[in-house]
């Protein structure tokens, strides 16, 4: 009997006819069973007469199949093993709680995201680059489109088109008359029934390598920086690519849906949106993490089909600090997608610094949000991270691997704001009652004490470290009760841990 | 004929009875008029059988004069002439329109100040380092306590008192214990009908000095950091206290009255201070500037005592990013009195970067309010700029000095925000209809943008100028029309500034 690991993908390709419009005449349908689940999903048609089904089985275990199809006459029946896990899949991030995620399996997932929107539709070498910059750097999430990105400093041909047809002519273009055609479809002629499996194909690779790196992959699966058109297909047009989507990644275990990138600049109504996201919870038998990302209005995750925030901040000087209001608005996890990028381009929203990148990456997480990494540096042959991956050069990732040290000592599901918080600090505590008074983490932001007056309680011994969060170093300052002073180095950036004893 | 300068002070001291309590058991008055003014004033009881009456004339020319007084059967009367005012004395700084201040004789008033809290009651030689460094400095105003401060870093004895007693024993301070003592009023004997002049002699002697250098003397009549009761005298001992200080300080030109420093930490109910702000409308016969200063809520500058606000900041993330809300809500000059002070100590309101604090000046004049300077740094035998004055050690100081400059190229009675600005930029504009496109100023704050594409209109030609507010330089960028783009060099605090030919 064949075997698979529990939140790998067991997959099955049959032959079938090529004539024809296979992705619109034919379907095929695969059914499974086993002691702990049983579900029924959508295979796809990946071309070349090939018809492929997809499973993730959640359980370990003998599992049955049967699958259907239009070309067949009788159901291919058969069975299939799951073992354990490998290590490195602890299957689909889902809400632990109100405020906190984690993986199927239980393992808890602090989610330190990044945004690269088209890196999988660059070139070979720039993929490779940017693979190599994930495995060394500490984002366990990327955003990125399925769609390519037109816009300035995206004017080049994407690798591959997700349909037949051929795209305008894009030698026209320039970095003063790109905004013309944005938005637009003239001379595109594209057959929205035909899909080309080869471009999903490649995206899926990269989604099963993500997931082999541990990384979610949060696919946008629609964004309004469009020059071919895929921004502006029909209600139906959309359900129909929503539907492949499903049929070919829904069984990576580390895929999450963003309906949109800036939802609000696009012109879908909220009866169309509400549509996708109803196709998605229809046909999504794994239940990925779903969500919207907005411009300037903030989506209304209070909506059951939303499982968490996808937010773009939409203020320029009060931004993640917003991240508290927002657990209590919409009780559920708060993911900051976009809090502006580290880099130096000529619009606010790209060119903050390192500092306050990892600034707002503390605010976000001791608040008890999931904060949101980009890079728009430029200087490197216009490749910028923030679309097209590569390299980083900037100062706020290696800041951010030390944010995810600390993170990593709070026990359970993560931080939320003490109650006794004084205005000229952050104070954060373990978000589970089970871990009250264990540990507290303070943070002075901008500001720069030259000392800070600790009184937690008259009894408890805490082990005292002192955090500089931007040079990365934490030192232990020693044991204390009661009230107790800690000398600080009259720098920006500083934090305090207190453990209990 | 005796002569005094428009807007000095002429003074007329006569001899009287000392006996019993003149403070209480007296009066004096003055009766000057003139062609263009006339007006009753208080004068007052300088101990050891002096009293004298003030007046500040607003007009040249001859004036008559008539003093009555208990102790006098006879009215004493005489002329004296008013000459053109001094190069340096324009006269008190009044509401020049709704947002706007300037002297009474038209000329602007680009309002930057500082705070120190009791500088005036520290030892001779602090106090001359303190005019050394205002007169070095760009600070045009300054707010201290006629009143002396307890505090941590304030626990010494003031170098007088304003009552004639005797204060509490305070070798029993120190840093620990201070705020035991704080706003209470054991050990301490005075006598709250009987000044002590000899206080007050001393401290408008800094006010005639800090005239003479241009610079505003904003007093604060009451505040809450008190261990000797002056902050818990009866209603009538406030009144006569404040009557008092009308009669010795209102003939100096550049005297503001600020009812308190944290009005909302004392004890006073608001018909208290409603009746302080009666007794200094109707004494004042020159309409000094006249608020009230917070500390966690705002007071209603819309009251029409009040002829500007005069704000802490109460946030700690979005400060001075609402002066402009201010100024919408209140329909008066904004004057940011605390937006946290340069610094290096424990507290959040006094640990800023110099940065920090150039960036909240910048802000706040761009968007057409006064920002306040502080500076709060340690390593200098506690003795801290904020309360004792002497020198300045921080970073913010030359920064503010080249705002200045800047604003001073301002046509007109300031600036106010562009209708038309981007959410990444400030864009600042004269706030007169009479000079409108003539002159635009973009302020990027902590964005650093590699450029920024300008884009008034099509016909005018703008001389183009970088402004690094940070390392204070300005360069020349050419002459530009319609649309151009601007070079910037990929900091943060950069500006642009462009003046119509």
């Amino acid at each position: 009997m064949e075997n698979v690991n529990r939140y790998d993908v067991w997959e099955c390709a049959l032959a079938g006819p090529s004539a024809g419009n296979p992705f619109k005449d034919e379907w095929i349908k695969l059914c499974v069973s086993s002691r702990n689940e049983s579900c029924e999903t959508d295979g796809f048609y990946d071309g070349d007469g090939r018809y492929i089904v997809r499973f993730m089985p959640s359980f370990e275990g003998e599992y049955e199949y049967k699958i259907t199809a239009s070309f067949l006459t009788d159901e291919v029946k058969g069975r299939f093993g799951v073992l354990p896990a490998r290590e490195s899949n602890h299957g689909p991030v889902r809400c632990a709680n109100t405020f906190a995620l984690a993986h199927d399996d239980g393992t808890r997932h602090i989610s330190l995201g990044t945004t690269c929107y088209v890196w999988e539709l660059q070139n070979d070498e720039l993929i490779e680059q940017t693979f190599e910059s994930l495995k060394n750097g500490p984002f366990n999430k990327i955003r990125f489109c399925i769609f390519p990105k037109h816009y300035v400093y995206n004017l080049h041909e994407p690798r591959s088109y997700p349909y037949v047809g051929t795209p305008m002519d894009s030698s026209v273009l320039t970095k003063q008359n790109f905004n013309q055609y944005a938005g637009k479809a003239e001379g595109n002629s594209w057959d929205f029934s035909r899909f080309n499996p080869e471009h999903f194909r490649h995206i899926e690779k990269c989604i099963e390598r993500l997931r082999d790196m541990e990384i979610q992959a949060d696919l946008i699966l629609f964004h309004p920086y469009d020059r071919w058109g895929f921004s502006l297909m029909t209600e139906e047009e959309d359900l129909f690519y929503i539907d492949y989507v499903i049929a070919r990644f829904s069984a990576y275990s580390n895929v999450w849906w963003s309906l949109a990138n800036e939802y609000d600049l696009m012109r879908k109504s909220d009866k169309q949106w509400s549509a996708i996201a109803d196709e998605i919870c229809q046909k999504d038998v794994y239940r990925h993490m779903r969500s919207i990302h907005n411009c300037k209005s903030i989506y209304d995750f209070n909506r059951p089909w939303c499982t968490h925030c996808s937010i773009q901040r939409n203020e320029t000087y009060t931004t993640v600090e917003n991240t508290d209001k927002w657990r209590a608005r919409y009780k559920k996890p708060v993911v900051l997608d976009e809090i502006c990028y580290e880099g130096d381009i000529e619009f606010g929203w790209g060119n903050i610094t390192g500092e306050e990148m990892t600034r707002r990456f503390w605010e976000t997480a001791l608040r008890g949000g999931y904060p949101g990494h980009g890079e728009t540096m430029t200087g490197h042959n216009d490749i910028l991270w923030w679309s097209h991956g590569g390299k980083l050069y900037g100062e706020s990732p290696a800041r951010i691997a030390f944010l995810k040290q600390i993170l990593e000592k709070v026990p359970g599901n993560g931080l939320r704001l003490d109650d006794f918080m004084r205005t000229d600090e952050l104070r954060a505590v373990p978000s589970d009652r089970a871990y009250k008074g264990k540990l507290f983490l303070f943070y002075y932001s901008f500001m720069r004490p030259g000392s800070r007056l600790m009184h937690i309680d008259d009894t408890t011994v805490f082990d005292v470290y002192e955090l500089d969060t931007w040079n990365m170093t934490q030192e232990y300052r020693g044991s204390h009760k009661g009230e107790f002073r800690v000398e600080l180095p009259k720098r920006q950036y500083m934090a305090i841990m207190l453990t209990a004893r």
